[in-house]
């Protein structure tokens, strides 16, 4: 991609991301309109679908040949990973947006060609925002992250996850799970993908592993994790494929392989 | 209690509070000097120790009838809750501290004759305070926390817990603990008993279980938590001994019942 018209991009994407972030805050007190998605705890509210309108709007008007996938299908629908497609939750985090009023992102990634070239993820009630171009480095707000620490002993980690890892399920031996969860320093479950990817990128967490991810909730987080020498894989190690679900890993480098190899022992 | 002698000392003890917690946030990127107390998680550092004297130093200069029940062993060996007695965690959350450099807290009780009259309990890093005196109601910084939201179905609880629940333990059934976890609308981790107690007054989660808490990581949140209806108990469902150890759960009191019967299921 065009150096100066990513950056233009880039800077464009971050103004309309705390646009979105101020217009969210504003409204958020007014009622919500819940809806129950696929499944009771999986929400959706009015301000989910006009901020990715708003996005929507915003980046057809501008960028008419760029296209959107989002997470409340305002955007394209797209069979192929060509050309500059913006990959956006509006909200990530819907449970603690309608729970706790706070402690949930905007997440925009911009790919091109299938390469991910920038991430942008903002925690709107702190109004932190965690930003990245490839190759550039990662940055919350206006400092650099520094590049991950070299880790050697996986019983320093502090791994976000969820509970259901430890509960009966198909993708991994949960009594496996619960042994590697002793094996650790700590786990955290704070409830927003996105943030999870950006603690991961900032060190305060050592990685973050998810069962069903869509590509909506990764997209900038992968951008922000590879700018500090961390990696992103489907629990089987490979690349991510960004049109599908998967269930993801990402993490410290130097603890990526020891976590794949616990999540595949005693595998279904 | 006095009230207008409460006053003072609630006074008093608030402006410690942000005073230590201005002296960690200078002190916190000096080498912490970590140690490893009761097991590898157990951590403690100098500042968690140097924040306990600075509490005790000012509490036996200015209150010198007062008893100080500490984590770190600075202040009394109590055998009785008579008198009044200042309960104190210096730094709780001590591995987000190491970790993370935020999301920890200072918590301190104040209790006379066995009666919780003063919580106060400061998140350091965002610099929020959470603050109750007894019959007077809770407080985030200047705002009245109103009392806890009628709750009707468990399914729409978020808990706060750690993975433990669902591992092989010795406390509960770990099987029947997965099927409650997919019961309810969510679990968060955060890390810090302190905050999970404000975060149950707040009402952004519906309550906390802990499998171990001290005196010091409870004193001033079941204050907090009572001010705004909440109940506080052992997992059994009676009243904690401040003088022990306990298996903890703090809610909102329309689930509390609940929760302890399921805490009961299957009990070894």
């Amino acid at each position: 991609m065009d150096v100066m018209l990513r950056d233009e991009i880039y800077d464009q994407a971050v103004k309309w991301v705390l646009e979105a972030g101020r217009i969210i805050r504003e409204k958020m007190h007014d009622p919500l309109d819940i809806e129950i998605k696929s499944n009771a705890n999986d929400l959706v509210t009015k301000l989910d679908k006009e901020t990715e309108q708003f996005f929507v709007r915003k980046i057809k008007e501008k960028y008419s040949d760029h296209f959107i996938l989002g997470e409340e299908g305002y955007g394209d629908e797209l069979s192929s990973l060509d050309g500059t497609i913006w990959i956006i939750d509006p909200i990530d985090g819907t449970m603690n947006f309608v729970h706790q009023k706070r402690n949930f992102a905007i997440s925009v990634g911009i790919y091109h060609d299938g390469v991910g070239e920038i991430g942008i993820i903002y925690d709107v009630m702190a109004n932190i925002v965690y930003h990245a171009k490839k190759g550039d480095g990662a940055y919350k707000d206006d400092v650099r992250l520094p590049k991950l620490m070299k880790k050697t002993t996986i019983n320093e980690a502090i791994i976000g996850m969820n509970h259901f890892w430890l509960c009966e399920n198909s993708l991994v031996d949960e009594r496996h799970m619960q042994h590697f969860v002793k094996q650790i320093r700590g786990t955290r479950t704070y409830g927003s993908a996105a943030l999870e990817f950006a603690y991961t990128a900032e060190g305060i967490i050592d990685g973050y592993i998810s069962m069903r991810l869509s590509p909506w909730d990764v997209a900038a987080g992968i951008v922000l994790v590879n700018e500090v020498g961390g990696r992103t894989t489907d629990i089987d190690g490979n690349e991510l494929h960004l049109l599908k679900k998967s269930a993801i890993l990402t993490s410290n480098s130097d603890y990526h392989q020891h976590i794949l190899e616990n999540l595949q022992k005693g595998r279904k």
